[in-house]
């Protein structure tokens, strides 16, 4: 296209193709303006690029290659992410190459999050009582002598309790025809004084509810039946909002930049939600409109991006939140796909970076009930601490999560097929990868990191200051299998855990001084934090009765390492424990129980925020919990 | 277009074309499924045909022109209700001919209905206390210290007495920006514990509302200003949903039988006040996001129109209405461009035929300090009575309508340009027109039918029973002036207001047999439901202090006229007072005054009812009722 049209068209639009690398797989097609880049096309086109920093060009993780016709040398970034054979292939970074005529790009494999040990819950030890009510009502026949209206005579024979019930546009809409098709027999079903519905017939039968775990990195929804309390099903997907950055700074300077950014965001993770709620329900054989409940938690990020709140003011300090009280709205008002009149939740939260989904842990967490010293741990994107004892609830947070997520980390990733999430070092280095095919490793995920670490630690590899020996004589002392590991790369050393034969990518796969350094500033920010508020509450290690490690990464982070590496205080191994999916579980149970939703409240309240940045000693707990070696 | 093309092509569709008849005046054009009638296709360009019957054929008034070309012979149904002289222009009715292919159809000219005498109403007597308050509030700045949310911060600053506020998300989703746009100084717009608005800067001054009074036949718009209870505009408009009928039974039938019908209705009177709206607010530079709440009163069937509700129930007895309470919903929900978070009240209604725009009645006739017995009389489409005394209320209604605004009438139209609104036989008949060009007679409304009859009575053209003399001894008694109006038309006997000479539309203008019949149904029904009232209520003739007449027919009619035929209980016209627009009036008190709503709802709550097709005497004060000479 000539320069001349291009003047005479500002608005001019290129088409982007995504293709996937095997033959036979996915193509997407989008449209935009011409100048976007690659990412920005991808984002458009709903393709999910990694993206950990949200387009600055400071990851390298939204790689993507280039038809050999398209390609027009290297940019610095990309030589600073992306080595010769990577250049050589075509492969550039998404976020710093703009479209300015039709081009097709591929994908570079990979899957999406791998659902390690999916099994549902055990059964609760809370009450069954959802705020969701389903009365079978045998409402009056009209007549002249009883000339009152179909409201009056339906809300008439709803439990009293509740009255007046809220009027509702929508349900008196349809009520008289669904009345008299129904011969005044229906089922009424109510939230309090809301009526959310009124189906003919009796359906008690079928009452049913969302708990959503909207993490930064990975949203997951479960299907309960809000009759016996029993999970029918859980669905995840990676968060499409990952194109807009991995952590949640990036996602509100996305939100902050971009005009549209927010409602791009919100619609996002509503559409994975939509989408995984239609295949639950084409599954289970479920009508959407039978759903009339979701309760969700979050970061408090996730939470307002979640109802399309903007967040900005999140980011800088003092990180005032919009709202923390748990907050009620209609499905239909955010678009999500079940009952219109059904009600979304979202738990309350504590502060900008204690969110609901702190919330969610604090009550599967049963903190009202424990007894002596607890501490609970959640470790995601971001790290979330909470301090239980002497009649208080202290909380803090830190910036803990893209080490421990594998964003910062060169070959780090998701707990996702290919990741390495085991490290053993005897005569050699020995690995468990997710999935089956262990000749194709891709790269290491959070608690693959800490083990290697922590073992590289103890094989002499790295010293108590996390530094990798650049002297030979160092490395000497090394057995050869392990010291042939030790690379020197420009000057930097980095220790080969899977050698380029058993990669997917083709390099080997290492763990770089860089790369200890980011997983020492991550979990020294986590143990300050903690030591804080054991300062603040008077506790010494000593009086810990019990570390409970909430989180998909508390799952499965091997205890003895996270103490080696000096992430957690140094109690004994047994009094650490794993409390599954933690914050997914408090949703559930405010789903289910009036009385628990009620006690998110009370506990959100209770709570009190350390605002770690405002804390003067903090600076000094930090530089004293870096080193791996931790003695108290 | 073949026939192959047809039937290759179930889903052809055509162009209409509507023209004024004026040159130069608007054309509509819309296209439609071939096989619709034209009145179907007016209503989907938006082109307000006169329809009584909502397109059954049996009222004669969708009158429309067809070009030389595409006549195609009379109907059945045509003959009945056009004359030889229309029917030779190419005079069609819009309900009866099917389009099959492209057409252009002359609209016979005719305005919307003229505004009489708008004057804004005095000054209320009522304390100024809106539902709708403005606070300044000077939010606090967050700091490390004090990390409340935003929500918290700023309803921390409302007036205590309402707490908790009800959350409001797409308040929250814009709430960070605006506070630190305005450096936390802002105003807060509540509706009790509804946050409505958030507003930088101090807006106190700016604060409106509207009454909406939703007739049948017109909708009319007042804007107020909350401030000072001040009217600042008024507006009116044909209701647009004519086109589905002229009365409530067309409307509800319409419905019933049309699936999107409801929708359709309802977005007319949407559309209608939008417009009006929008004008209100370009003419007074007035931001539409500073109208805050919107109170409605409309009969029943309005009401349940207005909300989009389902009035399929309202046409058969026991006649149930969806809803009786006051109803409060968003204006986003309706689609009523002013504040989306705005509300909009629709006043408590009675029963299926005595609606919130009777509330209103009550309302402005002060019901509630009312000393003696008050009889009160809205005779719109419908007419619905109102009797006050022994601490009680009791109402009724009756269809009173069709007769008193020119339905079923020959020559019977609103009270619009062009119509005779007064009578008087002396020597000779003499007229009052509405508007200036007594040349362009079109037809007679309300006032002047009545008049007309109590005239023809008074100057024996009828008798006591309401008939018109056939033969020709009683016809001598009359003078010449008035012998010759009296025309045989096929048997029938007509009276002339207007010779064809006066006339707009070619053809003389009468009172037939058939038109005072009608008056007489409908002026039966009213009193015989006065009566049913006053023997329920244990009074008589002579223990009523006062009739009060609402509505635009109150304001009109001649009280001797009233009387004559028989309209009203034989009181002395000192007695008869009218009390103008009580229905829009109701509307505005409510609007200024939550203690005028909340006595809306017990006004309603203690009205009886009183069901007169229940009634056994009913039949028989009708029949006594019929007869123009009335002793009682």
């Amino acid at each position: 296209m000539s320069k001349e049209y291009n003047k005479a068209n500002p608005a001019k639009t290129v088409k982007v193709t995504f293709k996937e690398s095997k033959p036979g797989e996915k193509e997407y097609q989008v449209t935009v303006p011409a100048g976007s880049t690659i990412l920005q096309a991808a984002i458009a086109a709903g393709v999910h690029l990694q993206s950990a920093c949200g387009g600055k060009g400071t990851c390298g993780k939204c790689r993507v290659i280039l038809e050999e016709k398209d390609r027009r040398g290297t940019l610095p970034e990309e030589s600073k992410y992306l080595n010769s054979e990577q250049i050589a292939k075509g492969t550039v970074l998404a976020c710093k190459r703009t479209v300015e005529s039709d081009l097709t790009v591929f994908l570079i494999e990979q899957k999406d999050a791998y659902d390690r040990k999916t099994e549902l819950e055990a059964e609760h030890d809370y009450d069954l009582s959802p705020l969701i009510q389903k009365h079978v009502l045998q409402v009056d026949i009209p007549n002249t002598q009883d000339q009152r209206s179909d409201w009056e005579r339906l809300t008439a024979k709803l439990p009293a309790i509740k009255k007046p019930f809220n009027f509702n546009r929508s349900i008196a809409a349809k009520l008289p025809q669904i009345l008299r098709a129904a011969s005044y027999q229906v089922t009424g079903v109510t939230a309090g004084n809301e009526l959310l519905a009124v189906e003919p017939g009796d359906t008690r039968n079928s009452s049913y509810g969302l708990a959503i775990d909207i993490g930064t990195t990975t949203v997951v929804v479960y299907l309960l039946n809000l009759i016996n309390g029993k999970i029918m099903a859980r669905r995840a997907l990676t968060n499409p909002q990952q194109g807009a950055g991995a952590d949640v700074l990036s996602r509100i300077s996305y939100v902050t930049e971009n005009p549209a950014g927010l409602t791009q965001l919100q619609s996002q993770v509503i559409e994975a939600l939509n989408q995984m709620i239609a295949d639950i329900c084409r599954e289970k054989g479920i009508n959407p409109e039978h759903i009339y409940h979701a309760v969700a938690v979050g970061n408090t990020t996730m939470s307002h991006l979640f109802l399309g709140i903007d967040p900005t003011y999140l980011a800088p300090a003092p990180f005032v939140p919009c709202f923390r009280q748990a907050v009620t709205v209609k499905a239909a008002e955010l678009g999500l796909k079940i009952l219109d009149n059904g009600l979304v939740t979202v738990l309350p939260l504590v502060a900008g970076y204690v969110g609901s989904d702190t919330v969610g842990v604090m009550l599967a967490g049963k903190v009202d009930e424990l007894q002596g010293i607890h501490l609970l741990v959640d470790i995601g994107t971001n790290g979330e601490m909470v301090l239980v004892g002497k009649g208080r609830i202290l909380t803090c947070s830190t910036a803990a999560g893209p080490a421990f997520e594998g964003a910062g980390i060169k070959f780090g990733m998701r707990a996702a097929e290919g990741a390495i999430e085991r490290v053993r070092i005897n005569k050699d280095v020995e690995l468990e990868v997710i999935g089956q095919d262990k000749g194709k490793i891709r790269g290491i995920c959070g608690s693959g990191l800490i083990d290697a670490v922590a073992q590289m630690y103890k094989a002499g590899i790295i010293t108590a200051e996390g530094r990798m020996p650049n002297s030979l004589s160092n490395l000497a002392k090394l057995p050869p299998s392990l010291r042939r590991r030790v690379l020197n790369n420009n000057g930097y050393r980095e220790f080969v855990l899977a050698w380029k034969e058993q990669s997917a990518t083709g390099e080997n796969i290492t763990i770089t001084q860089k790369d200890i350094r980011a997983l020492q500033l991550a979990k020294g920010a986590v143990l300050a934090g903690i030591r804080i508020l054991m300062k603040r509450l008077g506790v010494k290690i000593e009086d810990i009765d019990q570390i409970h490690l909430a989180g998909a990464f508390g799952n499965y982070i091997n205890k003895e390492s996270a103490l080696t590496i000096g992430l957690l205080p140094q109690v004994s191994p047994s009094k650490i424990k794993s409390i599954g999916n933690a914050a997914g579980n408090g949703a559930q149970m405010a789903l289910l129980s009036t009385v628990e939703m009620a006690k998110a409240t009370f506990l959100a309240q209770k709570a009190e925020h350390i605002e770690l940045s405002a804390e003067k000693d903090f600076q000094d707990e930090f530089l004293n919990a870096l080193a791996l070696e931790q003695n108290y």
